[in-house]
């Protein structure tokens, strides 16, 4: 028999219907904070991804030659697509642009726990704002999202790279994205080989660097000003963003966290992860802000900040939470008909499709006991009996099938 | 600069926001028939789509070699994937399964008008019944689906395979298939060439089966009884959907047409295409059913019905009627701030938003009048001034941009 292939889901009518509701609580809350609905190809050309991502992104995701011998590629994430788009439209689109997308990405990977080769990612992005109000826009729908969801077990970890940028300077850490990269682990490998990496880098003072990070908090931030620039300019930064939160009164979502680089080489400014409140699972999702990326896809210079969400870790964070949605499908009527009646059981079913109701009935010959077994099975919230017996009066049968309460109801009073 | 690849389309928010709605009357449609929505991968493996359309399907689609050495592809149509999870799950489905879905397709075909290389196209099944009962309801689903999307220019050409198949037995044809290959093509192709290819295929008596074709009407298709089984059971059939079309009040959209064939080798029964009521334009969309094709899957015998309705075409079609959506997005209220009041237009955002309201403001710190220029350019259908001096009485100014009215209201009282 064929099977799907390992790393993608088929999705049945109760999964889906699930899901369905998952993605329009997402895409109600992003529109309420004013963002608009975008969809990209699923295939872009090669060059496109490694623009961003360098050639050696190949090994992880599906590329290959079509045809016409041009490298494509089914796409292993959002960003590049969406500068291509702002690119090829600059003139026209007027900025700031808020716009999300819920397109699928592929990505060539072993599947584990909250990995898939096939996958469902919220993209939401700001272009054409430098404002710390954008970078609180964001973390806000975000934070909304989350809470829509029925989600309460999460925290924003919120920083900003110029901090750490301005402080490595300070110590005169030259290799400032191999120093990113190596913090951004720090969590994740045995301290030894930590602290081996980062004597490696060329950053001897590692222990004082490590000690700002670890102290430095919402309260007494302001105290490390004055050193450089780029520490003075986000300071400011997650100042500013401090005190939007505090006015949108999402503030007890977030804490300050200067330990959050993210591993990506292309963020400049707040970046952000989500964890769970004890921080006992992996990040959740998170984002930032990427000022240069657009115009390294051939754009006017457009400032940006978003984030990625995927559907494999929010589903499992969910079903933790116990707030998945019931995986449940329904009909409103279903029409059940007792001897040779289908003139009325296919008008009745026309005249209540017409007011918008979920109707179905019998199509396979069934008697009234299998007609009702199968009822049943699809959750039809009502069934109407039509019986020859009934119809000779001009009525019909509906019994509420929740209630179990039955009417008598005239066929042209339907 | 950077371009999407050819056949492909970037959907702008706009366009995005058209699209939506088209396929949210779609979707509407299809659950008041008691259909739901399935989702499958867009990459199987190619042995399942050639399993159905042959390993020559290979040059007409996007097929390739994936890491681990397995030929995969984007699925250039629905049905294997579909047949494929009704067998991976065939003992806990309960038949009749009524599903829908509104997948990317992708092929690998020059770009023209109509016909892309990405695609969306609905899909709509019924497994499980053989009963005309289905056929109409997939007809009927149809019907509505044009009906709510606003369109009029359009007539059902409803034929039965079986009918051609029994009197091209009558006729001692021996390749059916060819044969129905041939007249498929009919109207595609200059007469002489198409009788020519007749006679080729051994069809001598050309006139006499054309001629039965051509006369054939649902009012003297009874006169046609009792020739053969093939025949028989096909007139039956026929008429049964004509009778319950009347039932449900749809006959009027639907013509009988024993020249519908349709290409694909694997229909088994009532076959139908959609056209313009002039049948100037090619085939809208077309479907019927197919009651070998799920076994060949590897599923349990289960008879099908169904049809698939690309988007492109869609679109083309609404647009001629001048009833495709208009293309543009809009936000509830635009919050325009005058002087240092952030604090009050990031608590109002909050509220509104709360309220299910779609709203955003300035995110670039422009003034006034470039302000109010934004909110026009997204279409605000309210625009809210806060300033330091109402402020200072406790009020702000709301103003509809539809009206021009314009009301001072308390800041609490919003």
């Amino acid at each position: 028999m064929f099977q799907r292939l390992r790393g993608t889901r088929d999705f049945y009518p109760e999964e889906m219907a699930a899901r369905n509701k998952v993605f329009k609580i997402i895409r109600e809350t992003a529109e309420r904070y004013g963002f608009v609905e975008i969809v990209s190809p699923a295939i872009e050309s090669f060059d496109l991804i490694a623009k961003k991502s360098g050639e050696d992104i190949r090994e992880e995701i599906y590329a290959f030659e079509d045809k016409g011998g041009r490298t494509i590629c089914l796409i292993p994430e959002f960003t590049p697509s969406v500068s291509r788009m702002i690119a090829n439209r600059q003139k026209e689109l007027g900025k700031p642009l808020k716009w999300f997308s819920i397109p699928r990405h592929w990505r060539y990977e072993r599947p584990q726990s909250g990995r898939l080769r096939e996958f469902y990612q919220l993209n939401v992005d700001i272009f054409g704002s430098k404002s710390p109000k954008a970078d609180t826009e964001v973390l806000s729908v975000g934070i909304s999202i989350m809470l829509n969801l029925g989600l309460k077990d999460f925290l924003f970890h919120i920083s900003n790279r110029e901090f750490l940028h301005g402080l490595l300077q300070e110590y005169n850490v030259s290799d400032i994205h191999e120093a990113f990269r190596i913090i951004d682990k720090r969590e994740k490998i045995p301290e030894e080989e930590f602290i081996e990496s980062l004597l490696n880098c060329g950053i001897k003072n590692y222990d004082e660097i490590l000690d700002v990070l670890d102290s430095v908090n919402i309260d007494n931030i302001e105290n490390f000003k004055g050193r450089n620039k780029m520490m003075d300019r986000s300071i400011g930064n997650l100042l500013d963003i401090s005190r939007y939160l505090d006015y949108y009164g999402f503030r007890e979502y977030c804490t300050l966290d200067l330990s959050v680089v993210r591993g990506l080489a292309y963020y400049t400014g707040m970046v952000f992860e989500v964890y769970d409140k004890k921080k006992e699972m992996r990040s959740l999702f998170g984002g930032g802000r990427y000022d240069d990326l657009v115009e390294s896809f051939g754009g006017e210079p457009t400032p940006a900040v978003g984030f990625g969400m995927g559907d494999v870790v929010l589903e499992l964070m969910m079903k933790k939470e116990g707030v998945w949605p019931e995986e449940k499908t329904y009909i409103d009527y279903y029409i059940a008909n007792i001897g040779d009646v289908d003139r009325h059981v296919l008008s009745i079913a026309r005249k209540l499709r017409d007011k918008g109701y979920k109707v179905t009935f019998d199509l396979v010959d069934r008697n009234l006991s299998n007609q009702l077994k199968y009822a049943d099975k699809i959750n039809a919230k009502n069934v109407i009996f039509v019986g020859e017996k009934e119809l000779k009066e001009g009525k019909i049968l509906i019994k509420n099938m929740e209630t179990g309460e039955q009417k008598k109801v005239e066929i042209g009073k339907i």
